[in-house]
């Protein structure tokens, strides 16, 4: 790989994640070329035998997962089937709501009692519980940590779906406290579609949604134990695959993909051509809109998530391609270039510490709605836009290119950061591509930026204006220099690192990942 | 005024910027109503006698001026001239310039000589200073502060015209030592004004840049005498008026104002308001070039820099009041949104840290051009649309009106956190009146964006588009409620404000400030 491109940082260790596997599930090694080799841990409903050992290993008698949201009923009904199933009904998992939360009634339904423990207040059952999984919103959880903590059982194992919390402690200069143990099990897809392929997974083999783990055990005679605990939670909620990460890599890659091309730099960048084409084709709108946002979330998408990025490029005919490479050598830089300044937000902290504060802020000023006040939103609503498959036309592919050189941009941008490649493509195309930009082509880029969780919206609202900017300028701009052309060419060219993507594929479950029909 | 547009924050402090005065100079108060009262000191050349008393009473023998940028030139040659108008060649003031400094010539010229020590290396003639004005760049003196602190003389004083480098120290955890006194001297223009009024001085009385004054003495003791020291080097480079500050508020004030409405908010707001009335006009791009931003900085700039904003609003026809009232309600609360957002980035010190590592990555990715890939300002540049004046029509008072809320969404964002008056007026509607819109008038706000300091470029690269983004949608979005609209309105008809906004404009010097036509 072309070393300006990509040259890995050497202060960002992967290390935690490189040492990642098990002492009890089945792990197989993956051979990356452009990074380095991984284990991954093997699951799948075969193993569920192995979840009860690993918790029986570390004395976990009762599971606590508090809140309600996205990850909460997926993962809680999860785990209790998947312990159901086993025969271990000794291995309690409970539901922890305040007694004034309005999801209580959801949470009934799904099968969770008062009466008999398991639904109660958070604190109370954090007071007797070995694993307390925290799954409330990120604003949620810097307000009740304090309280949860000083009700922990001494010894219990905390546990996180994302590695927010740990960098609101480093934002404010704290760490993670060396009483507990931590875990993270972070699944690569939004709560329904967790439990979706967990009920997927009874008939398909290997359905389910792949996740990535951290570790921090509160000694290091404790990690082996610990981490297989991670692995239980993980295989235990479907995870058909699960990889290696730390909560820093994790939340640092989390934050700065949904700022970048999951959702924030997609927005900016159909802004940007939506701006550009009607420069072209004037008022026709409809047209417009197909190249700005529903042929990049439509058609291509389907493509790129079917044939990876590639071989997507090498099936074009021949004039696509030069069209298609316009739009990747105008637009790579400018990409490359606010997505070196989110990493650096993201990575500095600043970004969380924005976000605690901005949160504060809501109750008095609400965010507004991006869909209402926009011309190209309001167009493609009011016209039913949304969903469509159009043939891939030069303009298409010009957009495509100009689409692709922002996944590309982002893949170099972990991977100079010395981020695993797992986390890498998962972050930057497979979640996208399978994920969640299929569910905003059901509806719309818009809605999602509406819709989407406090944290991405806070960042999506400061960071889609600015790709929008920088797009739209580097798009009418001059051609870049020969020298930056062959650069930017050869980023695209990179065998070794199409090879990992591929590799990454082939860890997909085989059932679709995306609800776009379903809430969030 | 109305509480929910303007409630202080107890927990900002202007109290240094309110114990402000002189033991040596002649002050006057200014009798604020919306805020505290507040003292400020007379300057003026028959002054100049009392500049070289409170040099005497701190022994200041030599004062280095360090670095020949913007500020450098105009403060060494106005002091050089000040002590030599009252015969006092026993204070000496010289420059510093590394060795390989290519500004060396430029000193040379405005007549400073190696010879006579007058001109050398900085930390060689930093030893020897009593007073040490430093006048580099943001980023140049993070990087020099070590070695040139080290290099001080003991019980130097150490001068700066900005508090960046003091909020550089905050965002890194550290404080201004308490080994040396600190003084900071902030003129309200750009140096070349400094001089340009400075020479005007001679024959007009009152000319000259007003300044704020901050103040950090070693010892309580030492505060009367640091504090005159520091309305010495005010008085000396020429300002009529000289207020009080603190060196946070003062750079907390600045990058906010440059984000805001001295640049950012506007470069955005132009741009919003171009796509606004495109959807009007269609191609006639003359016309919506003069709405949306030649018309602002032009004909209504010059208007509110004549008469304030509210004698401003009422001297329009009745029709164009009306269509003015509409742009500010659509307006003031997106402008109130991004501010807040942009306060909170400076006030913890986040855009600083930002800045710092944004500009050591710029050797490798320099800054994109605004005005080369842009639609609207490449037309506006191609056919010559700068510096005209129009008459005001209906749809440029619409334009006036989002324009001067902007303004009262500053100066009520700033009053909101505890800022004195003087420092909010000026840094809100004078400065930007008199001096950066007038600039921009003649030369385009992108050619602006484009060529000021690197801390303001920046900011502005980052907060424009968040503006346009954010006005965009208020524009076309749906009117506030009437409650919403009540208050808004409420905002503009603050009489107290409006006569405080008066009295800093009966501080200004009678010449312009701004100088449209000579470099930066």
């Amino acid at each position: 790989m072309n070393e300006t491109i990509v040259s890995p940082n050497p202060s960002v260790s992967p290390d935690s994640a490189l040492s990642y596997g098990s002492g009890l599930f089945p792990t197989k090694g993956l051979d990356f070329r452009s990074g380095r080799p991984e284990v991954v841990v093997v699951g799948g409903r075969d193993r569920f035998p192995v979840v009860g050992m690993a918790f029986d290993d570390a004395r976990i008698k009762q599971i606590l997962c508090v809140g309600w949201g996205s990850q909460g009923p997926a993962q809680a009904q999860n785990l209790r089937d998947t312990l159901k199933d086993i025969g271990r009904p000794d291995i309690k998992v409970c539901v922890g709501l305040r007694p004034d939360s309005r999801s209580i009634p959801k949470a009934i339904a799904a099968g969770f009692d008062q009466a008999d423990g398991a639904l109660g207040d958070p604190y109370h059952l954090a007071s007797k519980s070995d694993l307390v999984i925290c799954l409330v919103s990120d604003g949620g959880m810097v307000d009740i940590h304090k309280e949860l903590f000083k009700a922990l059982k001494p010894g219990a194992i905390v546990g996180f779906s994302h590695g927010f919390f740990a960098g609101y402690l480093k934002s404010i200069g704290q760490e993670l406290s060396s009483d507990h143990d931590f875990i993270m099990v972070a699944p690569k897809g939004m709560g329904p579609s967790v439990r979706k392929l967990y009920l997927q997974g009874f008939d398909t083999n290997g359905a389910g949604i792949n996740c990535s783990v951290a570790v921090q055990a509160r000694s290091p005679e404790r990690f082996q134990l610990v981490q297989d605990v991670a692995n239980a939670w993980s295989v235990g909620i479907g995870a058909p695959i699960t990889f290696g990460t730390t909560f820093l890599n994790e939340v640092t890659s989390d934050l700065f993909g949904e700022r970048s091309m999951l959702l924030g730099g997609l927005w900016g960048m159909s802004e940007a051509l939506f701006g550009y084409f009607s420069d072209v084709y004037g008022k026709n709108m409809d047209s417009v809109f197909e190249l700005a946002s529903s042929g990049i979330t439509g058609t291509i998408t389907d493509a790129l998530s079917k044939h990876g990025i590639l071989p997507f490029y090498l099936s074009l005919a021949q004039g696509q391609r030069a069209r298609f490479m316009r739009g990747y050598e105008q637009a790579y830089s400018a990409f490359r270039e606010v997505m070196t300044s989110i990493y650096a937000d993201v990575r500095s902290f600043r970004e969380i510490g924005k976000v605690i504060e901005a949160t504060k802020r809501l109750s008095e000023q609400p965010m507004s709605n991006i869909e209402a006040g926009s011309l190209m939103w309001q167009h493609a609503r009011t016209r039913g836009l949304y969903g469509k498959r159009v043939p891939i036309t030069d303009d298409l592919a010009f957009a495509a290119g100009v689409y692709v050189s922002g996944i590309m941009a982002q893949l170099h941008t972990l991977l100079a950061n010395g981020h695993n490649v797992s986390e890498v493509v998962n972050e930057s195309f497979i979640e996208a591509v399978d994920s969640l930009t299929p569910y905003m082509d059901a509806r719309g880029v818009a809605y999602m930026v509406d819709n989407c969780s406090t944290t991405a919206r806070l960042g999506t609202r400061l960071w889609g204006p600015v790709f929008r900017d920088r797009l739209s300028r580097a798009l009418r701009g001059p051609r870049p220099t020969i020298e930056e052309m062959i650069r930017i060419k050869d980023s695209l060219f990179d065998g070794s690192l199409h090879r990992d993507i591929q590799l990454c594929m082939d860890q997909r479950p085989p059932v679709r990942i995306s609800i776009p029909l379903e809430g969030k």
